[in-house]
């Protein structure tokens, strides 16, 4: 497997495009992805319970598996707009659709922005011939900039990968920035491949490079109410079916592409200055680890630590202590970028001049052993800037 | 009843003082609550899996239900300190009692600040007698400055009802400020009373008053390592044994104590600018409501939103999708400062002026209405500002 340029739409047969619609005061504010050829599509959807309308429409869409387009507007979530809201998404589909000759139901709609407003409709019909008309095989960036809102960058990444004689490739563009928490925070992330893959095995990698991705990223725990995965596989690769390895092989390159994404959204999160991994080892079961794990993570006092340089790891222990019932603090270790700084739950010596030299920098680890088990995780997040705070009170 | 003068001592036979003994660069450090009558004694203690040492030992000398004095110092937890701590904090307890002459298991012993420290003992022994002789009547305030760290003002209140043909007073003194949530958070709250109550008494109205205050409260949603409320009665005021009717009367006045030194804290809490209280109504049960608003109260997007006066009831609808599953979005309201925001779900035509204005208000009521059940409850908040990520990057 090997990086290789062009983004969302490196593989075969994908095209991709960005413009301003009107949505946002300036920059691009809507993107459309599309395939030449009709693909089997996949999405994972946010837990939240509070939905948005293209959650509900994409989701519908889906039922068949069929899909070819994605039109997705940012600026606006088209969230708590009721039966308005989704007759608007509907409306987006078929307006798109029309435009390319394509189904309505071959089309899926994501949003992201504020919730609680109508779409301006009117405008972002007005520019869909125009963004059609962007459509290229070298604008991925183009297409990863207008679903941005508070991100600083467009992020994308593509891989190259071998599968029997055929060449394979995934492309794929994200964008984050805040409300960012496991089980896809206001997240969107478009995945494109031209590889040939039944729908069981293309739902099952999906899942399977989310849960190891994007679900063990958080900024401050806050699902949103609009995040989507979605992949469009068209099969143009021409590889031939797939067999064990070959499998493997392909989720491997997928779990990358996926991890190398959630990645891009943490060290752009809203304000981050860090980027923090917190490893928790030795725990009773997944679900403790997992607990201990975002419960640190998300921790306010464990978060401004970190932006401040300050390796105060009592904030670290208190967060791991009151995360689950079942954790015994005589038996707490924890390691700031592998130096010990508690051993069975009481400080131990440590060189205090080392301590604080790795913590000023940029990448941080944090390991957590509960000496209860044999479980692990690990879990991305970033610090807690006075740059969050000032983005957030004004959003 | 009626809110009186003197704090912590106002209660007949409390005396208090406080020293700045050198745990701190400056300010006081070191306070001594002592009844001259012996006193039955009761603690809440932090749930927290990490507990300080001070908190190991109060325990201990709380089993026979006796207590005296309460040594608290500011600056320096004691946790995570191992075998050590323990010593240190049994060391305090037997100092001070020598020089009261009382039992060293009827001195409480209780500490906030920095986590993994070993105590100055030196330091502290030196300072007892001169504590000693500023325990007075008249110095609750110094006692409770003594055992603030980012709090920016003393709390104190006290209360006098009749029960019966006696007076009764009830006096208290908290410090708060950051790491506070639920279940007792960084925060120590002491409580005298004259009233002469049984045990089993006492310890309900605690428990009760505790859950309603101080239980109902979070910054951050962080417990820590040492919190405790201690609650000293040595009957002194000569009240009869309570009948049912007083016995109620007796509590509310211990409820009103806690839920104003809870308000306290939060109004004081790490860079607050301001005061919210989340209502969630119409909950299936009493879990489900304290999950909703808690969510909510500890949501950093939701009091970024606070801070910035930026009535984004989009992110109070999205914290509450995710809080719990049972949720139904489509019987969802939510109300900012009694104004309808949401209603089933979808946006409601709200007056846009008047919400800005009252956003800008510093006490702010946010009210979700669940549509599933009979439960409610309420929980007090402050604003995440650009101050409290100062605070404690540096702290």
């Amino acid at each position: 497997m090997k990086i290789i340029e062009g983004g969302i739409t490196a593989p075969k047969g994908f095209t991709s495009g960005g413009v301003h619609c009107g949505i946002k005061y300036r920059n691009k504010d809507l993107s459309l992805i599309y395939s030449k050829a009709p693909c089997l599509g996949c999405g994972l959807f946010t837990q939240n319970k509070v939905q948005a309308a293209p959650v509900k429409i994409t989701r519908a869409h889906l039922k068949n598996n069929k899909a070819q387009a994605i039109i997705a507007n940012s600026g606006n979530a088209n969230c708590c707009t009721g039966e308005q809201g989704l007759k608007d998404a509907r409306r987006i589909c078929k307006v798109v659709a029309d435009k390319l000759g394509i189904s309505p139901s071959d089309v899926l709609v994501a949003s992201t922005g504020i919730i609680g407003k109508r779409l301006p409709m009117e405008r972002m019909e007005k520019a869909i011939p125009a963004l059609l008309d962007r459509l290229s095989n070298e604008r991925s960036l183009e297409a990863a900039h207008a679903i941005m809102t508070t991100d600083t960058k467009p992020k994308q990444i593509s891989v190259e990968l071998n599968l029997g004689s055929a060449k394979v490739r995934i492309g794929a563009i994200a964008k984050g920035a805040g409300m960012l928490q496991p089980h896809l925070a206001t997240m969107l992330a478009f995945i494109s491949t031209d590889a040939k893959i039944d729908k069981t095995r293309l739902q099952k990698a999906l899942k399977e490079a989310v849960d190891n991705s994007f679900n063990l990223i958080t900024v401050e725990g806050d699902t949103s109410t609009n995040d989507m995965v979605l992949m469009l596989a068209n099969g143009l690769s021409g590889n031939k079916k797939l067999n064990a390895k070959e499998f493997m092989l392909f989720q491997q390159a997928l779990n990358f592409v996926c991890l190398s994404l959630a990645k891009m959204l943490i060290k752009d999160a809203e304000g981050a200055t860090k980027f923090a991994q917190i490893k928790v080892e030795q725990a009773k079961n997944i679900t403790q680890a997992k607990q201990v794990a975002f419960k640190v993570a998300n921790s306010a006092l464990v978060k401004t630590a970190l932006f401040g340089s300050n390796p105060n790891w009592g904030r670290i222990a208190a967060a791991a202590g009151c995360a689950d019932s079942a954790i015994k603090a005589d038996r707490l270790d924890i390691y700031l970028d592998g130096l010990k700084v508690l051993q069975k739950g009481v400080v131990s010596k440590v060189d205090r001049q080392r301590l604080n030299e790795s913590f000023k920098k940029d990448e941080i680890e944090i390991k957590i052993n509960l000496g209860l088990g044999k479980s692990a995780t690990r879990v991305f997040t970033c610090d807690l800037s006075g740059k969050y705070v000032k983005i957030n009170a004004r959003y």
